[in-house]
């Protein structure tokens, strides 16, 4: 099959002048594409004895939640303010566009437990960092985190390396 | 292992007061169960040539991209609106408690594509409604919805047959 990058759409000007958006539908809307990725990243996670999942709100629930099943993990979703319904811990962080908070139920696994991040792309890593720190405040071990698209110049992987040792990510847009 | 439905927790007046809210996350972080209910949703669907799962946002993003995998399809988002970066179609539509427009790319697939409509849940059918025709809109063949929970009191699944003629739920909660 082509390489996992050409199946990433990027969109100028979305959601704000300037960014250029790497649309990862229409790699999730081709079937070998989602299963190549779905593939790869299971391939680097599993012989860490992943027990969660944790995937970050929206796009991030899509490959967190396949990725769940292959590793025979369960999914721990970490969403935005006010969607949980049940008693929640929350962080704070800034986006490479905006500010927002994260939550996470605050039973969604117990402390010991190894848990895999999943997001689709990190940048900055704000999103990330702040999903690390939902992870710590349950007591979870962070064994690594998969991402599909890294955007190398904005420094988030590199930085999220201080905080989990094994960061993975399977297309790298530099220039970004 | 225990009956699907046990793995499902309940939480009063969430988000409004009256609801008995169905909280999928126990389930979902349950490693058993998440396998469990992709496995019966792929036995419901497997023969029926799905190329497309299309998930509705949020909670659907998650059993709905384990599907598309198991099921060697795509996975096509179902968003609220303003998420998508590229051109979309919309629909609007009332739920059980409020009113909300969906959205999906217009290039998300092709006419004749058989599409499968996955979500966490039916209640109204309202949402589900919007997304059929979303669906149609596109000239997808709905080939089915699966759900992991139905409250069929609220008529949902009954209403969608009448519109797409195979509609699977694996957990019903009657008397809501």
């Amino acid at each position: 099959m082509k390489d996992l990058k050409s199946y990433i759409r990027t969109v100028p000007d979305f959601p704000a002048d300037g960014i250029m958006f790497r649309d990862i539908t229409t790699l999730y809307g081709n079937p070998a594409a989602l299963k190549h990725a779905v593939d790869l990243l299971f391939g680097h996670f599993r012989n860490d004895r992943v027990q969660m999942v944790a995937g970050i709100e929206a796009r991030g629930f899509v490959i967190g939640g396949a990725l769940a099943c292959r590793l025979g993990a369960g999914f721990v979703p970490i969403r935005k303010k006010g969607k949980l319904p049940h008693q929640a811990v929350e962080e704070s962080y800034t986006l490479e566009y905006g500010e927002a908070t994260l939550e996470m139920h605050l039973d969604a696994f117990g402390a010991g437990d190894r848990v895999l991040l999943v997001d689709d792309l990190i940048a900055t890593g704000g999103t990330a960092d702040a999903a690390v720190s939902l992870i710590d405040h349950l007591g979870g071990d962070v064994v690594g985190a998969g991402f599909i698209v890294d955007l190398p110049d904005l420094g988030g992987a590199a930085k999220l390396r201080d905080r989990c040792e094994k960061v993975v990510s399977l297309v790298s847009f530099e220039g970004d």
